[in-house]
């Protein structure tokens, strides 16, 4: 997969300005909640429940929407059982695991600057 | 840089449920205003004027919101000059251009799949 320029770069402009339908979409998933789901289920199929487990803090409302707004727009496959009760299954996508890529990026870059940023809260709340 | 291990690492597991700041500040950044401000400040220092111009459809209160959040965790310099009226500016400090490679493999993402996630809509919509 060769890589896209992007410094000031054509797709840049897009996303920022023009295309309404990536802006749509990178509005969509760029949301924590939503890439913490993505990344949780990185490691494999994941049931309702267990997701609410995985995904501290979530409420079970905004898990519900953000799993549909996944599935609607293809991150996710939503797998029901006929089991008394319905067993519901979530699992990544070819492209919910690209995205997953670019989480993993962000939570590598929160633990690499982890000391750079605590300094610099010190230094601005002084 | 080591690239650190990520599918069900201690990393992951983590930012998903111990590590209380690195959750904070994943937090902070994973929202898609503040994620467009860095990737518009990628290109280069930029004021307040020409960031709202740039990241389309920021409220003022938005962009001063996430502009603070963003020094706050050092990922922004504000320079003022002294000028009249005041001249403010905007820059990136190395932990938010590492944080902006993150982005521009978000973007990139969004690109790729965009066809893909408009034939999921589609079929989802039926």
């Amino acid at each position: 997969m060769g890589t896209q320029r992007f410094a000031g770069s054509a797709e840049d402009a897009d996303l920022r300005r023009g295309d309404s339908l990536a802006r749509e979409i990178f509005s969509d998933v760029a949301n924590k909640w939503a890439l913490l789901i993505i990344e949780a289920l990185g490691a494999g199929t994941l049931r309702f429940s267990e997701l609410r487990a995985e995904v501290e803090g979530i409420s079970h409302k905004m898990l519900t929407q953000n799993l549909r707004m996944l599935e609607r727009n293809g991150l996710l496959d939503r797998k029901v059982h006929p089991t008394v009760p319905p067993r519901v299954e979530y699992t990544l996508t070819e492209a919910g695991q690209g995205l997953r890529a670019t989480v993993d990026g962000m939570c590598d870059w929160t633990h690499r600057y982890l000391g750079h940023i605590e300094a610099a809260r010190s230094r601005f709340e002084v």
